[in-house]
């Protein structure tokens, strides 16, 4: 294991670039070293905060500092690809925000790059490092939930307008993360459906229908042109639910004692349904920032020769989804397969489920 | 007009019956004159509270009855059909509760009856008679919303789990009722998904897309498989942004000035969206009883001799739209033209929008 | 024990006797056969809801009729003294509403005159038949709650406007009632503050404080000239807080695992105070109506020969309270203490604590 | 006016220190320059941020430091009148957080020293540069609520205990300072009750109630020692009332359209309180950091030779209420006259209201 931090430049510093740095700053096994961004004044910021760090507009300095071990991207989601290449090229390991790429051909081309070149890949799907996913989670591997029926999130707000990618690529990532992370299968089909109001062509709102096997539905709602701020993902089992509420001031989770079930004799009569409706408890989660323990997972992998949690796989697997709602978008809402999506780009399903560790 | 009150049977006196049975008691317009139940304990309790009633377990005493005028029917949405036709051809006025029927073709056989026969035939789309709607509505109408670009519903619970309908045809009507009441459009095509959670036949959760005119979206999340009751539709326009929340205990309205506009040369360079973001507003609301509303409109209907706002043709807008859904989910999810739906049927396209008066 | 279902007369049939005359009806072990109202309009409507009741604008009447044995006052407090005092010299049982009356003098002269004539004489503290009150209540017995710091009320809403009578003696009982009832003391003295705001004369609102033994604080702000509503008691104890919101739709009771506790070593250093901070429970409550579950104790406490719960002591411990809080009100917020009030009107502590049953 | 940045020294860097540091290092009109603190790592972590300034344990390289020309005292209450006067006596300017001081007499002294030596004493209420409260303040001045009824705070938390100084002094400055703020009069008497639950010496909750003439209440709770985080202050008028909600996600203020008319004969009859219950508006407020707005204003006074909003006179007044509290305390929870206070110290009633400024 690798006694010294992990050295790591910040490439793009602009709306959520700064807390990526902020974080290597604070993290006592990582050093930030260098910041890039294209416009000066960006630079002139992170400056001012880290007047230690090297700051260029030019990120092929970055790129031939052998010094640098790590780069973190935090730029638009269309230069992802070119830059996470070209940073797995150079030697460096790679953090990239999400999505991984905005094609399932160049992130299947990152994953197997990173892999040969024995890089860690990692993309930023922070709420897998979120307290209250986890806490969920672990609610679900030990069958507190009982039997998952669906699950659904509605992720929408009023700004963050996007003229280049729809909200399904730049907002819905994070849901989509969530529902694999928590079912720990993909879906076998998606439909999308979305209306591209301000501009005709990109869509500010989209409706995601994950189709998992054995009948469980997984839901995103995500949309920049909402009223209120809302981030909520609700997950209905057969013996509890669960609402976690990101904006909520008094508990994000809530956990209803709540369920349905069945009574009556099976081959004689009719089944009744009967509901059960008990305490709600609101559990005292750890404080510590997602984006934090995100961050601390990538520099202990690149120290221990690990895999992170969220790996390139794990961006590839959420990107095959996205693909497939863009196709069902294209196709006007129809229902396809993740099938279909995987013959298209000849992408290995052995690829996508389990995470085979590099 | 006519001058005395109308004589109103009840049919069906379960869960919502009682609601449209203390309303007739108590409209001066209307007498409530018999009570129908299948259950002798039903009657009890109608027996109890109106001790000057009829009440009977036999529909067809209500029938040959010519001192009453008119019968609600608020019974398992499978026998509306049935017993509205009875009602119809036994030459009464019919209130149906929603929906309609459960067929687009029973639908418009009912419509068609009301016609030939000259008898009004409701049906009980009670948000349309909610104060909370028609307040958003007038702003619709006043232009103070600027052009609509999406609205959406969710209705969820945990109760009144059915059996034998999904939650298409027992919780969505209200929202398609809304939809279609506020944008006075019929939609081009519909999809829809869902999940048999508890018994692998019937949906206990639908997520509804509507497809209208100008790429306006509507959707609709119903469910009675959900930890929190939740009632709400929101309302996105140009100019304002409407939430309205049933479940709210201040205010069921919030009227946010809010919206996006755009910005920058349309002829050499890209726009650029800006948002606006001002007050918020809380309307005071008539606390006027949606329900008395609706069942007034029925009473003077009858008594003037004129169509009620949620005529027959008003359910079968809402029925085909259903219709559409249903479809849908039986192909999985496809997108389904509301043409296809008209021609299954053979329905006149004239029929659904406008609403000729009988 | 009685077999025959108590024979009521509802006094007063304005804004809550209509609730009173309801639950008789509807209580198996109570029959309500008469109600009393100066107003013919009032009559008239207990007459259609009621129409096998006799109805009269005459009390003597239902004095006079020895089939009756039992009288519920729901009038202006101003006339509590007189009706009660009827009923009892007629030899009904008497419930009577809060206060019990607004004299400690004419309250001790009931609470005489029951006992005397061997009749229950019930007061409405209707809170203390709350589920949540009594959760409280049970937390409080078991210990769960540890040491009680200090508890508070906030019972505040704009309208039922009075003139005649203050924030102290028509809002605040209900608050000193829950008080006495979970603390099992009465306190050692009273300050009260309040502003005539409307009129000049009749306070709207009122801080009241009152002292318990040990350093313990109840506070209640009670007032009728506020923005919105606002029903809560919050207890705060050593080991656990509690939060009951009336006017919650999603649980009235919030328990909050959270404390403070001393660290640190006495004899030599500082305390140091860490705060504890846990979960939050809502937990189920039964949906029982408190207003049934008071008048049936009152109709089984007649059946069986015994007091009811909030019997004349306990209304006579709220008057003291309430007459102590008004000594305080008339000079300027004094602190005064029970001692002197009880010495005032010569009233013997041992009424006060404990209850003596009849 | 000066041209130059005001050359600041903080003093503390414990838990309010660093957001002062903060603005004074980011405001263009100011230059912080040394950190003060007795805590070796306090003066690290000021250093690691600012790593341009000079950081020392000893206050009094500080006061020799000609170049400095102001200091900002954020350390324990207690220590406020050493610090300021000590700043003074050294030619500084002097902020210091609330409140002024622990006595009254000191606050006097501190406010008569900053005259002789023509420096700006400054205290830090910052509720009075707080867009909610001044927005408030604004539609008082504009008369649009009417005659003020009352006002009361609720500033409730768990957390923060303080064990040498209560909660009337450590966190009801802020209520004092808002209520002087909007009403712009000085109360008559001030009545305050509490109860040290923790270690018998100190209030950990206190109810303080301020009477101002013609009958206007103030009532502020405020605590350590709660259940949740509560800080609000709502002010009823008249014609209008408004809530102030500081820890409400949409929207701090919500001014409600409600009041209570009279209507009736005022010679002949009684009058009748009719309720009037109109709209709700959330007004968009600026987002302007009230921290910031109030360094701003001090360092600006400074420049331009003026006296601040929060300068110590309005510090003295909040003092000679609380002190005023303190006293009724004391005494068991007994009202005192202001007049008393004033006599007590000696203090001349002019240097209250108004402000002379220097």
């Amino acid at each position: 294991m690798q006694e010294q931090p992990v050295r790591v430049a910040q490439i793009g510093y602009g709306y959520w670039g700064p807390n990526l740095a902020r974080n290597f700053h604070q993290l006592p096994q990582a050093a930030l070293v260098a910041v890039v961004d294209a416009r000066p004044q960006a630079l002139e910021k992170a400056a001012s905060l880290y007047p230690q760090i090297h700051t260029t507009t030019d990120f092929r300095e970055v790129l031939a500092d052998e010094s640098i071990q790590a780069v973190a991207i935090s730029t638009p989601a269309r230069t992802h690809y070119d830059l996470a290449k070209a940073g797995l090229e150079a030697g460096k390991h790679v953090f990239v925000e999400k999505p991984l790429a905005m094609d399932l051909g160049q992130a299947q081309e990152l994953v197997a790059l990173a892999q040969e070149r024995g890089r860690i890949l990692m993309v930023g799907h922070v709420f897998e490092y979120n307290p209250a996913v986890r806490h969920i989670k672990t609610m679900l591997d030990r069958g507190e939930l009982g039997e998952i029926f669906y699950l659904y999130s509605r992720r929408v707000n009023l700004g963050r307008v996007q003229s280049d990618i729809n909200a399904l690529w730049s907002i819905a990532p994070h849901d989509v993360s969530i529902a694999l992370y928590l079912l720990e299968r993909m879906p076998l089909a998606v439909s999308c459906q979305g209306a591209a109001c301000l501009n005709g062509r990109v869509e500010d709102v989209i409706f995601l229908t994950l189709y998992f096997p054995e009948d469980v539905l997984s839901h995103v709602h995500a949309s920049w042109l909402d009223p209120s701020k809302q981030r909520e993902t609700i997950v209905v089992g057969s013996k509890k639910m669960v609402v976690y509420d990101d904006v909520s001031t008094e508990g994000k989770i809530r956990i209803y004692d709540k369920g349905v079930y069945r009574k009556g004799d099976p081959i004689y009569g009719e089944f009744q349904y009967k509901v059960h409706s008990g305490d709600i408890l609101i559990p005292r989660l750890d404080m510590m920032e997602p984006l934090r323990n995100e961050l601390s997972d990538f520099v202990d992998a690149i120290r221990q020769g690990r895999a992170p949690l969220t790996d390139g796989y794990n961006g590839l697997r959420v990107v095959s989804v996205l693909a497939a709602g863009q196709l069902s978008l294209d196709r006007g809402g129809e229902k396809v397969t993740l099938q279909e999506v995987l013959e298209r780009h000849r992408l290995d399903p052995g690829w996508l489920f389990p995470s085979p560790n590099p």
